[in-house]
């Protein structure tokens, strides 16, 4: 039986982590081992791994890693080294929260005492994964739960099990979705600079067996205007206390068109995105990276060399525009301060 | 001085027609040399030549190569061919209508008797060329007139000097506005797939000293949201009798961006861009491309081959949405049948 959750984007073995290489999708399938937390954090980087959750867990293997060669080479002092690890990871990349939040509860297990610290670091990383996969797919089970009849979709990005340790949280929504026969087509933005979702998304829902069905970025509106989807569907890379929503950059334009088009916004989300210590949006960090990603593509020039660009790669949406909010300890519609702060509240 | 109008993308001569290969820039500076009406259709269809008034200038000149060719093969009965040449002309793009209206124009002089008709074809297709450039430095003028202040303005596509005779509509407002000291700053959406922002805008305005700054499309709605433009400045591939605007896809869903923040959105477009036959923009053709547009570029994979992808090149923006069209006879704030009427009814 196909359970629509075939992908892996990150893989733990006793020879170390491997990293799916999202930078040669979909044209080769290539695993980028990583033996050091410097590795990791290169990787993150460099987008050999992307999306909130799947930065989240990489990171916490890396810690992994950082107690594993420190405590080989130092087992008496092996804390030491581990702090400077920790800033390298947490320097990666500025927006996404999971990351952040990963480390977190990483470090947390400095301060217990015993004997080899390998295994208990390893048992919380391998923990953080699980987890993870498990809130997709509740949350893929929430999500769908709102459509209430078969109809099309609309993606950005990918937030799928390759953002994450697998199925996904806007794509385990779709992959949920689809199993319950509720999808009848997913139309993926292509998400320039970077090109998410044709590269990653139409590729990881091909695996599935999924119908996927690429447009351009600017196509989306139109799509809208025709009445050809009910639903624009997108994850986070971190939610203020308020409920705004920092996603990659052009999630904020679909949302606008979303509600002048009167299509529903759905934010999936795990609550390790939500981040109670910024209030609003304006408080998120968001990252612009080289312009290098506009003027050149694979090595070929696609704008004038002596120009400049401006590469923002996340932007936020305003609470009074996300229609839901799906996260696996439960659906909040019309997210706001006193919402959110009640679901963090429910915590075990 | 320098008057912001270096860039000519058409140039006639005892040769022939020649086209600036816009497949080419910005890496390579070639012309295309004409010599059949068959080669223009083909430049036209393979968007060596694109932009609505570059496509009729183009056309008009593709007739009188026709004119030229028949009437040397034969100066007797030199009419019998033309009929098949204007029909292949008119089917190489479906949505600019300046392509039908520059045919209908030449085709008129089929009906002159006299001797050899090539000069007053010749002449025909010069004059319409001309009347365009003259429109554009005009449609600059009323257009940077309706700017109040020094402020950064956003554009989409390519409507410059490049998909002209020359100066440019959007882009013409541009040059002048930046003449008169009220253009700071030109951002310019890369405009996906065929990336006519990065390749075309922001080379032609580099070539004229105008400072432009390239961003992704989805980048456009974080642009306005960070108050950073003042108006958004497009041109038009055909507009419908009640106003509606037909334009490269991703205009509409910037027009609804700028509805939403209160920023302006102007249409600058010759009269022969509107097309009074056409009651509204539902009845436009919409041409749809190759996927192979979204799958690959320039021979690399960029999406999973087995995919399938949806390419809508327009999307057409209600007239509701449209702020101000700014043609050569005047500038018509909030168009609407009424005064579209109006202003063609002005027509000499």
């Amino acid at each position: 039986m196909n359970n629509f959750d075939s992908v892996r984007p990150i893989r733990w073995s006793r020879e170390g982590l491997f990293l799916l290489d999202q930078r040669l999708l979909p044209g080769r399938y290539i695993e980028l081992q990583c033996t050091s937390a410097v590795d990791v954090a290169t990787a993150i980087r460099d987008m050999v791994v992307r999306g909130a959750p799947a930065i989240g867990i990489a990171a916490a293997y890396g810690v992994v890693l950082a107690v594993q060669n420190s405590y080989q080479e130092n087992p008496d002092n092996w804390r030491d080294a581990i702090a400077k690890d920790i800033n390298i990871l947490a320097a990666s990349r500025p927006t996404a929260v999971n990351l952040f939040w990963a480390l977190k509860r990483m470090a947390a297990l400095m301060v217990v005492d015993g004997e080899d610290p390998v295994p208990r670091f390893e048992a919380e990383a391998i923990t953080i994964h699980d987890e993870d996969v498990t809130a997709n797919h509740r949350m893929g089970e929430l999500g769908a739960a709102l459509i209430s009849e078969p109809c099309n979709m609309l993606t950005h990005c990918n937030a799928g099990a390759l953002a994450t340790g697998g199925y996904g949280t806007a794509l385990g929504v779709i992959r949920s979705a689809f199993a319950a026969g509720k999808l009848q087509q997913i139309y993926a933005d292509e998400t320039r600079p970077w090109l998410q979702g044709a590269r990653l998304t139409a590729w990881e829902l091909e695996q599935d067996g999924i119908p996927a069905r690429l447009i351009a970025d600017g196509a989306a509106a139109y799509l809208m205007q025709r009445g050809m989807i009910r639903w624009v569907v997108v994850g986070s890379d971190r939610i203020a206390a308020n409920g705004d929503v920092a996603n990659k950059i052009g999630t904020y334009g679909l949302a606008v068109n979303a509600r002048h088009h009167g299509v529903g916004f759905m934010v999936v989300a795990p609550t390790s995105t939500i981040d109670m210590s910024v209030a609003t949006g304006a408080e998120i960090p968001i990252e612009e990276r080289t312009t290098d990603e506009l003027l050149n593509f694979q090595g070929v020039a696609i704008a004038p060399q002596g120009g400049v660009a401006w590469n923002p790669v996340f932007d936020v949406t305003p609470a009074p525009l996300v229609g839901v909010l799906v996260t696996e300890r439960g659906v909040v519609h019309a997210p706001n301060h006193e919402k959110l702060s009640h679901l963090m509240a429910g915590a075990g």
